[in-house]
This record gives C-alpha cells, structure tokens and sequence, in this order.
C-alpha cells in the first residue's frame, strides 16, 4: 500500500515518474518499445526529422541513452535514419509509417494515465494541478539556469 | 527556454523529474554518486539492513538496476553487505559510517531542490500542491493496482 505520510515536491515527484514509466511500458510492450523508447516517439511525432543531438537537447536525455533507444526504434522499424550526411551526430531521424500507424494508441495510453491521475478532481482542480506543475517547471528551468550561469 | 503551451499531467511530471534527476545528479556528484544511486541511499537512510530485493520492491526499481547501484555504492564504500547469508537475493544491505556523514548533505540538496520548486508559492499553494500530488499518486497506486487485478 501506498504510504501516505507527508513528502516533499521532489518525492510525490519521482513516485508519480516512477508509476507512470512503469505503467506506460507494460501499455507499450505490445509495440515492442519500452518505457526508455516511447518518450523519444513522442519527439518525432512533435517535429520529425530532427538529429539525434537535438531529440537528446530537447527530452534532457543524455547522447548515450538516446542513441541507444534510436538504435532500438531503428531495429523494431520505426524510425529511419539519413546516412547521407557525412557527420554522424548530424544524422537526421524519420518516422516510418508503422510509427504512425501506432500514434493514435500510443497518445490514447498517455491520455488515459494522465486521466487516471486527475480521477476524482474537480474542473477547477484539474486547471489548478497543470497551472502548479507548469510554475514549478518553469521555476527549476530558472534554478538550474542561474546554477549553470555560477 | 522552456516551453510554456499546454502539456499533459503526465509530461509535467517527467519534465520534473528529469530537470531534478539533472540536477540532483550534479549536487552529489562530489561524492562520487550519481543520480541513479542516491535514491538508494535515501531508501537505506529510511530504512537500514534491508534486502536488496526489499529496496527494489520499496522504490519499484526494477532488480537489475538496483543491483548495479548497489555495487556501485559498495564499491563507494557507502555501504557494506552482509555475505553471511546463503541466499543471494537475501542479502543484508547496511550503511557506512561514510554515508551517515552524508547524510545532512544529501538532504539538504533535495531540502533545496523542492524549495527550489515551490519558489514564488504562498503556505497555502505549498500546502496545495502537496495534497494535489499525494492524491494523484493515490489515484496512480490504485489504477495500476485494478489493471493488476484484470
């Protein structure tokens, strides 16, 4: 059973991560894709055809982990890369259709969890809970902005 | 910068959690950890002389992962097995006297980060968005408990 004693932000934080990625992953096995790779997914879908530097620059995931999991998407036929550039950090990464024919599923599994989290709230609380998350992101944006700039 | 349109819950969250990962891996870095061992030690901090297998279960991270943080903390010296059991999995995991030391430290790194958070936020708004958490993990715990069920 969950324990429900006081925590901070960061703890709620990393438990509600940490349930999502597990739920998420068992939702996506089906596409052969784990919680490590659907994320990167949800980036191409955003803007196709970007480098793998950029997908790393824009999820905050290091080189290491998004090459690994652009490999894994490659073997599994979802992604394609350009090997016409001459730069390998320059390759450009392309859904292939198999990605898109999953895309529907996939926003569906994301849009029933983040439902399932918000269950019981009212209207006003649901607006509340995305306007607090969204001031606390902006506020650790600024935080570690500020820390770079030491 | 950060991109303010509308997102889900749940990328919130992840948002989040990476931006903390990021930056909590960096604050303990000094001690030679990283952002994949301290919650381990957060956990034995709670909790001393636990199986490994109870760590996993407790921070539903999966068996393999915990067993690699863990060697990497032994190999630290933040903390010690007890190898007088037969069975592996059983083993006793217990604290250092070198993570005692840290201790105050670690704590006032995440203290920091979820002030960090909650910067600009009146008592009352600090108090909401706790219980808004709590009872998304509430709803999360209770969804992957039912999809268990099926």
């Amino acid at each position: 059973m969950l324990n429900t004693q006081s925590r901070s932000i960061n703890r709620w934080i990393s438990i509600l991560y940490r349930y999502g990625q597990s739920h998420i992953s068992k939702q996506v096995g089906k596409f052969n894709i784990g919680s490590g790779q659907y994320v990167f997914l949800l980036a191409l879908y955003k803007k196709d055809g970007i480098s793998q530097e950029e997908i790393s620059d824009h999820l905050k995931i290091d080189k290491a982990t998004t090459a690994k999991a652009i490999r894994r998407l490659e073997k599994e036929g979802y992604i394609k890369r350009d090997i016409n550039s001459e730069d390998r950090r320059a390759f450009k990464v392309f859904l292939t259709q198999k990605a898109f024919d999953i895309k529907p599923e996939i926003y569906s599994i994301l849009r029933n969890w983040s439902d399932a989290l918000s269950g019981g709230f009212s209207e006003d609380e649901k607006k509340l809970v995305l306007e607090l998350l969204g001031r606390m992101a902006k506020n650790a944006f600024e935080f570690i902005d500020k820390k770079n700039e030491q």
